[in-house]
């Protein structure tokens, strides 16, 4: 039987009005950018705020008085889960009201898509939009990256409690039970970082001759690694210098940013010498040599230009960003397979990046070594070792749970995508850009492709994946299991 | 360093010399058969045979006083990978001599692909042939589908202590500790109820017309779940009776030889109780009917042939057998992605069929169920059960590893013929249904095409993934880790 008075519902919802009042406060900022250009998209701000900050207040004031301030682990899934399917629908009303986008579906799409960092599309012309819809859209990726309950975690002081479980729900960033008193300061510090990191991308940007709105919006596609661009052909027609600076934010960004920390604070060595990190880089390495190496000898470009055209792109896709300055679909078969399988990478946990993460493959693979070391020694103790710290079996398990429930999840989309008409290449491609947050895709929704045409089931579906892959599948998952609604 | 000491080679030697006497011996019968019809193959089985005997006769020889009669379980890993590789280049042998095939890569990729019971084809003819040797590509089935170091086992009584170790090193077919003192009753009985099964196929198949040799050439390829047809459509144009004769037998070879013992010995209600049994019937039903209504819908057949061809083709890739009665790439997308997918999915683990096999999957459901269960109910106890035995953590995560290593080769395989210039279907069709030992696949290696016109390199390729799925992966692959080699 359900049991829903397990749940501290008045507490959810006292949150989820917290939020929305934050998430008005950042629409407000787009405004001022509407404001600013003065172009046809007030209206569509003026609205859309005021719903949101009506509803916001509202429920902030109803449930003020709600009687634990305890959020439980099991409340934590459903807040996490309520709130980012929330600020993707106030999130689109902009686009909605605006009439920018006048279809809901499309509106909806573009905006989960937007915080969920995927960075699809279903805009065929970019560049006739608004700036202050331009710039709100840009500022999605941003809000989603670090994500708003890190945010409302850094900031609202009676949360210490609860917000470690909120904050293990909706991020990678797994806090340990360690720091759980210092959460409040976990989570500023890594908005600091964050916002550093940012300005940082728009000073080297503005450097490089591009205009200060078009580098914020750039820059907050970047270190969200979100994807969305406000020009129609993403990064491909800025100079070589342009792209390169965009790539290596990318790269940046898809680190861990605990590590950032350590180089900030000056303990460089500590930081490389993080066996994440240095996998991350090394495929990164590697599958940019193959794809250079094969684009130079096929005469697709010159040396310079396979080496970043191939470059860019391996960032884009293990980070999960989806910039793009190439149609790798028109490069030979095995460099996009490559791609395509860069896609179940996945970034370094604890970054902004999204996928599987290198932490789990490499767990992945210390765990199947371990197996043949034991095929081959029947008796000996091997510890599975991350750094110096020895990983119970437990741990390494769970991330091999982690990447075939991915996996299957993943069929399981392609298989509804192909059932609803759709063709092969297009169904995997969608559905995997979606769940890891990528942007392009195969087929019919590639780099030089929307996601348009899709019908809208199909739309639907694919949203549904970009909040399943955000929340790193088990959050979501776990609220369609009959146990989690029995006592 | 290499410590190639620690193995018993003279008697790795010696239990290879037998084998290949054996294998002379089922030559021997194909000898006959050629005698019989008097065609032009016999030279070439007179120069096979005699090689085979030969080298045979002198390895049981040159080392028949190996000091040690005892198998360690590493020496199996290396016995079995021998064995495999050595019958099949023996078994080439009256194709090559013959000049029924006349190039030895593809003499060698139909012998391996015999014996794994792959029933992938390198002839673009095969009613052209003699049938010498036709019967012997179908007898290489029969040998290696119930496996031929289970025969050696049933036969050579001093193997009783070392027999596990192969058994388990060849099989699925995984003998309990408790049964070691009789393994050599288990070998002898299974082997009585493989030969019980296929005569009973062959009397069901002539009842329906079909004349004795190509019954029984269809029966090895059957029971074997093997997949070569001496005709060149496969069973595309034999009567619906017969269709319905081979996809049952098929659907019996799928299932675990001891339910089959349990069933000849009474027990009937025991076997159905068997939760293997019940999730492999389940697939079976439900994407027979998915793709049934599919067809039926779309208008491609009418009731009956829709639910035989669904029915008939779900079983064949199912049980990885091969066998066709239609080309399912022509079917509409969403029916060969579950045929696909199937590919992945197998029989019944200590069946003839190939596969990562069904109970695998029911651990990793299991082992998942679990994980989700904790999350809501952290501190409940929760073991996983497979029938009424509580399966420890190791053995669910067992089936883990291996479906994920699985799925690493199949992609690494995949990559490696892609490199070699082959489309993306062609390469994971190939790859899968070779190391799924199924044997047609998808792009220009479909039901209706051969094999016949890859590359040199993609064969041999191939080939290695026909053996890797054979031996279940880890006996083949643990001999290419350091750590075996070592002390």
């Amino acid at each position: 039987m359900l049991y829903l008075k397990q749940f501290n519902w008045s507490l959810i919802l006292y949150l989820l009005g917290h939020i929305l009042v934050f998430e008005g406060v950042f629409m407000l900022i787009a405004f001022f950018v509407s404001l600013f250009y003065g172009e046809s998209d007030i209206v569509g701000f003026e609205e859309a705020i005021a719903i949101t900050f009506v509803m916001g207040i509202a429920l902030s004031i109803a449930f003020k008085n709600s009687k634990y301030k305890r959020i439980g682990k099991k409340d934590s899934f459903i807040i996490v889960t309520i709130t980012w399917v929330a600020i993707s629908f106030f999130g689109s009303l902009p686009f909605y009201f605006s009439n920018t986008i006048p279809s809901f579906t499309n509106a909806f799409f573009e905006s989960i898509s937007g915080f969920t960092t995927t960075g699809s599309s279903i805009l065929t012309d970019i560049e006739s939009l608004p700036h202050g819809i331009l710039f709100w859209r840009s500022l999605t990726h941003w809000i989603g990256g670090m994500g708003i309950i890190v945010l409302v975690v850094a900031i609202i002081p009676f949360l210490k409690i609860g917000g470690m479980h909120l904050f293990n729900a909706e991020s990678s960033m797994s806090i340990e039970e360690k720091f759980r008193p210092r959460i409040f300061e976990v989570a500023k510090r890594l908005w600091y970082i964050y916002i550093g990191i940012t300005v940082l991308e728009v000073v080297f940007l503005c450097l490089g001759g591009m205009n200060l709105f078009e580098s914020v919006c750039h820059s907050f596609g970047t270190i969200a690694t979100g994807g969305f661009s406000p020009k129609n052909d993403s990064i491909a027609s800025y100079s070589p210098y342009i792209q390169y600076v965009i790539a290596s934010f990318m790269l940046i960004s898809g680190i861990n940013f605990a590590l950032h920390y350590l180089i900030i604070s000056g303990r460089i060595k500590k930081a490389f010498a993080n066996e994440e990190l240095k996998l991350y880089l090394k495929i990164i390495f590697f599958v940019t040599a193959i794809i250079a190496i094969k684009l130079f000898t096929e005469n697709i470009y010159g040396a310079e230009e396979s080496f970043r055209q191939a470059f860019f792109q391996v960032v884009s896709i293990i980070t999960a960003t989806g910039f793009a300055t190439a149609d790798y679909l028109q490069w030979p078969t095995i460099t996009y397979v490559l791609i395509f399988i860069l896609m179940f990478v996945g970034a370094c946990a604890g970054s902004t990046g999204g996928g599987i993460k290198v932490i789990r493959h490499l767990m992945f693979v210390k765990h199947i070594k371990r197996r043949f070391f034991e095929m081959s020694h029947s008796n000996a103790y091997c510890p599975i070792r991350y750094g110096k710290t020895v990983v119970s079996t437990e741990a390494s398990g769970s991330a091999f749970n982690f990447i075939m429930v991915y996996i299957i999840c993943f069929l399981l989309g392609s298989l509804l995508l192909i059932g609803l008409g759709n063709d092969i290449g297009t169904s995997m491609g969608g559905v995997i850009t979606s769940m890891g947050g990528i942007g392009p895709g195969f087929g019919t929704v590639g780099p030089a492709s929307t996601f348009a045409h899709l019908s809208v089931a199909s739309k639907w579906i694919l949203t549904f994946f970009m909040v399943l892959g955000r929340l790193e599948i088990f959050t979501l998952l776990v609220l369609f299991t009959p146990a989690f609604w029995k006592r």
